[in-house]
């Protein structure tokens, strides 16, 4: 049986930086999977799409791709359901989802304005030109005028995860005792910003601060090795 | 056994409308308990100080006090494990507990400012006075200002229901195939605003309202038997 994770990044291949492809990396680790890694670069569609996709994380689970991380979350639970679980049970998995919704929008979309100027730096020409030319139509503004904000937003993106700070002060993960894959969707976020920008989002007397900090060394400090910024 | 539930009503006694009252009533729908309604108002806080609260829900089972929803809803969770979970499992219990804080924050407090103006005329003069003055307060501004915005901030707060909208386009409930506690919170401040507001929160074509119906009918009708405006 094996295993490979298609996985964003720029010219340092040993550097990975979707937000999406971290929270599957975090899954795989949590079930205890090893498995290879592909270096894929946004311009390289045409290396994914005989496996019927357009975008990272994809799995091949020995020739078979699993398109999606939310799918490749459920395809592991129920692959390895002697592992541990991703999820606690179906109750779990429901709850999740909607944290998986949150995820996309309050932490995925939320830090996107505040770090996508200094992901150009960490991509090869052709890659940043594509970059540039979606992402600004996207934000209907310059990268860099984005970044001339990001000093006011983070006080308005600090504020929208009131919901997640208000849970981690009465449990110490998500996931209840232990961290489950709820975490790791929202880690997935951060450690994205960890891997291309020097820009903090967290206060350090913020208990989000401390909780990331725990799922930085989970795993003997998969997240923390991983090349990036120390904010 | 007997259960008996303090509710927060106004001047009438059939009409309950707090919230965190209304995610209990559900939750114990669900569980199929049978219970006593005790009314109670705003200003009745010597009513429920010998049970340790200050606020409503209070649960009394027998004779022994449950306070705050969350509480009693894990209260009867494990009390009564052999009538249908609240949660799920265990996974389902922790990321919930997500949902409920993003249900306080983005239901309950996204809902307040667009509804407040409506409440005392459901209450006796000495809540009203009460009311109004500990809301302005809270507001930072008269009910009717708050009033005067909300064809403008009822925008925003359909917006803010994104991650819920999304996740209900995936499956029918939180709870995943049928309704759970998760879903439960979330409707209580819809239901709060349908039992004191003629105010419209959601499109007719928005999936939540379509959810919002189902949960209407759930339990033979209870929230829909309730008082209140077919909004």
């Amino acid at each position: 049986m094996t295993l490979q994770l298609f996985e964003l990044v720029g010219t340092d291949d040993t550097r990975p930086f979707s937000p999406y492809c971290w929270r599957t990396r975090m899954a795989l680790a949590h079930k205890g999977l090893d498995h290879g890694s592909i270096p894929w670069r946004f311009t390289e569609k045409a290396a994914i799409a005989p496996h019927g996709s357009e975008k990272v994380p994809v799995l091949l689970h020995d020739e078979s791709p699993v398109v999606d991380s939310w799918v490749i979350a459920n395809y592991l639970e129920d692959t390895f359901p002697d592992r541990a679980s991703l999820f606690g049970g179906e109750g779990g998995r429901a709850a999740i989802r909607m944290i998986n919704s949150w995820g996309d929008l309050a932490i995925v979309s939320g830090i996107f304005p505040l770090i996508v100027a200094d992901i150009p730096a960490h991509l090869g020409p052709v890659d940043a030109d594509y970059f540039r030319a979606s992402r600004e139509a996207r934000l209907g503004r310059t990268l860099e005028e984005a970044a001339a904000e990001r000093d006011k937003a983070v006080i308005a993106f600090r504020r929208s995860l009131e919901p997640l700070r208000l849970t981690l002060r009465m449990q110490p993960y998500l996931g209840g005792a232990a961290p489950n894959y709820a975490d790791y969707i929202v880690f997935g976020g951060f450690q994205w910003a960890r891997v291309v920008s020097p820009f903090r989002l967290l206060a350090e007397d913020d208990p989000i601060h401390a909780w990331r900090e725990k799922l930085l060394d989970a795993f003997d400090g998969l997240a923390r090795k991983s090349p990036g910024y120390a904010v």
